[in-house]
């Protein structure tokens, strides 16, 4: 963490230039050029210029103040980080608290300059600025040409650029070549004569490649062009290796230096009609491709078709959902044995210690790549946060008793996994083991969902949140989201929730889509739930009613004996439990040792129950 | 049925008429002015030109031919009815068959005119033709100003005016004022100045009041406007007696003539922000509007309110379905008990004597006031018609075997039913049963829904359809739609319903909105199953994770113990079954005889299962 007076003399410094260029209010956002999930250390300018850590927040400079914008998790380490430093923070979401907009909005005056680096904001957000700041009795100016703040911080650390690799055939599963065939009908359908892509994870499933610009997401920072007789791929050709420029030659794409696009843009011939996704094409290239163009608005068109994984992808990631599944299941095996013994010896484990065991255990897979998002490991009260981050110096320590939230994936040739279990460390109490209870049903039933060919997540997300709304408990977020192939953890269209939100586009669900499916139960102050397999869809049977579909499991490891309560569940629930469990272990054996075997035989046995107990 | 002839003379003179007026194609839906869902026998124009008696048809006449557009359930009725008219028919949704719209595109030539009475076409489908038909390339007239078909039709009958009633408060449960303030409320959130109100059951709630004027709804032929300073109510004047005219001038309603509405709408103040129901306002209203005010599109802002039943109207609500409960609780008893001594007697039952007696049972019923929808009753395969209509002169005969798919509805003075139950006459065949469980089985366990509040009728039909999906099956509709109080059977905005069509708005269920359920197995040429009840939105819990919501069944009839199967259920969902049995005997048995009641009691009864059963 920087010191209050370097926070202090960085933000003096902006302030200069500021007022050199004429600029009265300067907007950082956190952010990269593509709007990617995770942002590389390249971009943390607000970061540098707040001295707040924190994943999610955006600060805005004026010449008399600063202010950060943050949400519920981060307002106590925000508050702490700013001290000093002359930030207001803003807390997100509360009563009384303006939005960012919000506050230009009644701060702004006639004729003043709003600024930021237009290649880090969306054409979305920028729009909305423009929407919702320029009024008729007030003219308000845009300057969002140049990186202001970025070109102010000293030894700033490098652009990342890492090495790209071309991604065999046989794991992609279809050509470069056919992908750009089939995104060309799709322009065609949507009335455009090219596409401006921006987005990291689709330009790398367009272009059967991958790199590792962006934490956890195995992505290469690019453009891409794709016109009816044109396939140019902007990248930094330094990333690049002989094998992947050979690849790229082959399969009929121009690559082009990354630092180019820009002038690209200015330049190719005019009066098209470019389909842009302003939900993450910059603002800046936006306004650029707008002047001489006509823009055609609407979701990449390369977003469903990653999303729908083919039939090699699929078969690529039963297996490496089961060799996932197997580290996760030796992980859980090892922490049960060893909680009690190392916490006895006066060693215990911690969160963090656990996930690095998690993560060993999954190196051990030759596939292995790394991990697919920071590893969630919360104790006790911890897994209550729903996004908590453990720290090495600072995390629980594990006692042999209550539950673990572990939340974890890896990346693999060969897919990305996600998947979390809630593991008891020694004895549960009975609220906690009728929550677990309730959680494992309401991800089981929807794994068993039985539907007709027209539904989208939103038909089905009562499935998992039924038994707990049954007794009264909500979990505030979805139940499931897309998983990418090699790439970002999060993906969409595809997603399982429930809220009905009007205008919004609802994603069917097609045949091939992955989908995770997470219920939960958090309760502050005493213990989070959650348990997650990802599922694809797949088609059932078909006849005079339609097409009905279904949903195969990948995830194999075993729900916690000791968490469930089956004495609360009705027979065909039992019967669920007992169906899944049973074919864990009949897939997961051959992979453990005969010490492990022995212990899943015990914790996924069918298990005979008196009378009292039911 | 008209003879052949007299419909081609009937042609001839219209044809003679467009000729004068300079039309090329006239069009005669089947609609009146306010795009009601059945039609007084005045408007009933199309079949008067075409002899066809079905209810849903589309007439299209030029000077060489004419076309009739109907659906699949009237294929076989119009090629008898339309033979030898010269009146082709086009059979809507078959494969290669235009729509009517279609047919009039690939006809219509440049400077050719289309002709119908512009006040029963709804403005949506009007502005529809406008921009189907109107192309840069040709330009189609529009003459909608005068009724030609129906001015040339002798011994037309009456226009409708039955007589007008007002509904007290102690019924209505709010007063006229009162409403036509939260109205306002609405129309100023909306940025309207006025409403013009033509759709007939808005109108009825608005100004508490009913008729008689459309077949099963009690509504009457009126026009509303209701402006910040002005509520004005057009409507027949020789239809109010001195009560109803002193119930509306104390609720400071002006009384205007209904055919005054034009002229109204010609002359009020101009440049007014008129809010006004594209769905159901006449295309005619609609342009004359235009002409000299902004329009505000939306769905009318009485239906919500209508939909959400107020305390008092529920009071009403769960006595007259308890009594239509009781009616056809009596109905079965008595049909079950003289099915086969008719038929032993060689004097059997038919569907249409079966619906008399259910209908003689509600007249027994002090509040009846008649039939919310004609009775379906259909046996055995005539059952699988989702719409059948049994006549008198050619229905089926009861037998002592199979089921009687009974679909039917009361209005009273308290409220509008709408129930079907599906009765077994004698024994019932395996696969029949198994239709008949599942389907109560989706129809309990959507009636136990609990939800958080946020969720529309799309979020909770997964429940009713569940067991029938779970086994390959589905019906080809929605599971409910709203149901009046003392007005239509078929209400919205809210419904229950699985399909997702983009853009769509869907109605949040709100405290008070009743709904139907009504799943149902349909299986062409052997058997149909429907069991339905009335539920009403009710507030459950409210807790840290918000406001839970359930429904309150209103109808208590047993269902069918001979035709469910008790031994292909769960042990919860027999006892689902169980409970809704004990509570229909709880409430029905004091209205019944002794006799009625034993046979209920062993209808209702909790039965022991031997283990060999299940």
């Amino acid at each position: 963490m920087a010191n209050r007076d370097a926070i202090r003399k960085r933000l003096d410094g902006l302030r200069r230039k500021m007022y050199e260029e004429g600029i009265d209010y300067y907007f950082i956002p956190t952010a990269d050029f593509h709007q990617s999930e995770y942002v590389n250390d390249y971009f943390k300018v607000r970061e540098f210029f707040s001295g707040f850590t924190g994943s999610n927040g955006n600060l805005l400079i004026w010449q008399e103040g600063a202010g950060l914008w943050t949400d519920g998790r981060y307002f106590i380490q925000a508050e702490k980080e700013l001290d000093g430093s002359g930030i207001t923070l803003f807390r997100m979401q509360e009563e009384g608290v303006p939005t960012l907009t919000e506050f230009l909005d009644s701060h702004l005056e006639d004729g003043q300059t709003l600024g930021f680096d237009g290649r880090v904001i969306s054409a979305m957000d920028g729009l909305l600025f423009e929407k919702k700041l320029c009024k008729e009795n007030r003219q308000i100016h845009f300057s969002y040409g140049q990186d202001l703040a970025g070109a102010i911080w000293e030894n700033r650390p490098e652009f990342p650029c890492g090495a790209v690799w071309a991604l065999p055939e046989e794991y992609a599963g279809e050509s470069v070549t056919d992908k750009i065939i089939s995104v060309r009908e799709e322009l065609m359908n949507a009335g455009a004569d090219c596409l401006f892509l921006t987005k990291l994870d689709d330009l790398m499933w367009l272009f059967n490649i991958r790199g590792c610009d962006v934490e956890c997401n195995p992505v290469a920072m690019s453009y891409g062009f794709l016109s009816m007789s044109q396939a140019v791929l902007f990248i930094q050709e330094k990333a690049l290796d002989e094998k992947v420029l050979q690849h790229l030659e082959e399969s009929g794409v121009m690559v082009q230096p990354y630092g180019m696009v820009e002038s690209f843009l200015q330049k190719f011939a005019p009066m098209q009609r470019v389909f842009a996704d302003k939900r993450y094409c910059s603002y800046r290239f936006y306004k650029l491709l707008k002047e001489r163009h006509t823009i055609v608005d609407g979701n990449n068109p390369t977003e469903k078709k990653k999303a729908v994984k083919n039939p090699v992808e699929l078969a690529h990631m039963r297996e490496i959902f089961l060799a996932d599944s197997v580290a996760l299941t030796k992980f859980i095996y090892w922490l049960k044995k060893n909680v009690s013994v190392c916490h006895a010896e006066g060693k215990p484990l911690t969160e963090v210690t656990a996930a690095d065991m998690l993560e060993s255990f999954r190196r051990q897979i030759p596939e292995f790549l790394g991990l697919s998002f920071p590893t969630i490991a919360g104790y006790g009260a911890n897994a209550a946060m729903m996004h908590y981050e453990a720290e090495r110096e600072s995390c629980a320590v594990l006692k042999p008793e209550g539950l673990l939230l572990v939340d974890s994936g890896g990346q693999y040739l060969g897919g990305t996994t996600d998947v979390t279990r809630t593991i008891s460390l020694g004895a549960v109490d009975p609220l906690q083991r009728l929550h677990y209870t309730k959680t494992a049903i309401g991800m089981l039933s929807l794994s068993r969902a039985r539907w007709l060919y027209g539904c989208t997540g939103r038909n089905l997300d009562l499935l998992a949140r039924k038994p707990l709304w049954d007794i009264g408990i909500d979990y505030k977020c979805g139940t499931g989201h897309g998983v990418g192939y090699l790439l970002n953890v999060h993906e969409g269209p595809q997603n399982i929730s429930w809220r009905y939100v009007n205008g919004r586009t609802e994603a069917v669900l097609e045949e091939g889509m992955d989908v995770t499916n997470e219920p939960g139960v958090y309760v502050e102050g005493s213990h989070g739930i959650r348990i997650e397999n990802v599922m694809v869809v797949r088609k059932a049977q078909k006849n005079e009613y339609g097409q009905f579909m279904e949903f195969e499991t990948l995830t194999w490891v075993p729900l916690d004996t000791n968490a469930l309560d089956m004495t609360v569940l009705t027979e065909e629930e039992r019967s669920m439990v007992e169906d899944y469990q049973i074919q864990v272990y009949e897939k997961i054996f051959p992979y453990l040792t005969e010490e492990e075997r022995s212990w899943l035989k015990a914790e996924t046995a069918r298990k005979e129950y008196t009378e009292e107990e039911i």
